[in-house]
């Protein structure tokens, strides 16, 4: 579980009204604060008025800013990067290898604070509520996974990038979420290690469904 | 924000009043109808007065059966039945077979009507509140994973239950919560043979952190 924030909320800093200027600033924090909370309180829990409140910023500038919660949510877990590159580049090179680059891609960002926020905030979302559930339902395959099913070796590529798509919502629930430990406070190369054998099977195609059977 | 029950509130049919002897019918169709709200909406959506009203009860008798909406998530999610005794029985006898009895088990709870809803409720909530995140912590931990963990074979039987862990979660999610597909709708066989092999690796202690790395 992440402890990075607990502390953060604390600190509100109110910035003098009226500076035109600060928007982009203002902006950002209003930003920063909504991402802190979907992913530390959950979608329902978070508010317009407590993003608001911990920004410093009037709510209504809030709303000037993004018209509704969702819309908020959609700004505040945008991915600071095309994670579609970042997956057909892993999945490019030696085959050998792809198992543990896919588990140091997904453990790096769920590590980074600023993208951890975002995608710890999807999942939690999408447990709450049915549209976040469509966005990462649509994250997971159209966005991510579609582009670079193609190089995958395995039988049935969809089914693989669904696989795949499990473990990264269960790693993102035990470990961020719930908190299951020891997983919880493993070191990220611990869980990196873990997570890199399964992988590997599943983008192999070694756990498709069996003819045997 | 929470807009719960804009649909919930809609059906109310009222039972006629003073037919003290149906108050065991009346509990099951309120913990019925809270298990499925829970597990269909979340927790946060889910409400004494939504319960109520798909119950067909006065809220009041609500609140006077479970007295707060956590005492009735409780009552609603109670598992029937002793996973320890499941689990303990699955990992006994032939070591070969463990992984996909386990997988077995975990599916065909998920796939059974009742438990299901019970624990796709649990795992929702856990992502949308602290409290109900400490229980799913516990279930998995301390009441269904300790007390087996002694048979386990690896050198770390907790990390182990902590990973099998995130395989539940990780199911739960991408196939009943989130729904992504194919693995949504592949028949429960396949997803038993899909998740088999990945148990039997953490089962035997094949994914445990490497040494030579």
């Amino acid at each position: 579980m992440r402890n990075c924030s607990a502390a953060d909320a604390r600190v509100i800093v109110r910035r003098s009204p009226g500076r035109r200027s600060g928007d982009n600033t203002t902006r950002a924090s209003v930003l920063a604060a909504a991402r802190r909370q979907f992913s530390e309180l959950g979608y329902d829990r978070t508010t317009l008025r407590s993003v608001a409140a911990e920004a410093g910023v009037d709510q209504k500038l809030v709303g000037y800013f993004h018209g509704s919660k969702h819309a908020l949510f959609v700004a505040a877990t945008a991915l600071p990067f095309d994670p579609a590159e970042g997956i057909a580049s892993v999945l490019a090179g030696d085959p050998e290898g792809r198992g543990e680059r896919l588990a140091t891609l997904i453990v790096s960002l769920l590590e980074n604070p600023e993208a951890g926020d975002r995608l710890i905030g999807l999942v939690r979302a999408a447990a709450a509520e049915p549209e976040a559930g469509r966005m990462v339902r649509e994250l997971l395959t159209q966005d991510v996974w579609k582009p670079a099913a193609a190089s995958l070796p395995s039988g049935n590529p969809e089914l693989t990038v669904s696989l795949v798509a499990a473990q990264l919502l269960g790693l993102v629930m035990a470990r961020y979420v719930v908190g299951v430990e020891p997983l919880a406070s493993l070191p990220p190369e611990g869980v990196i290690e873990l997570l890199a054998p399964i992988l590997e099977d599943l983008l192999s195609g070694a756990s498709s469904p069996r003819e045997s059977r």
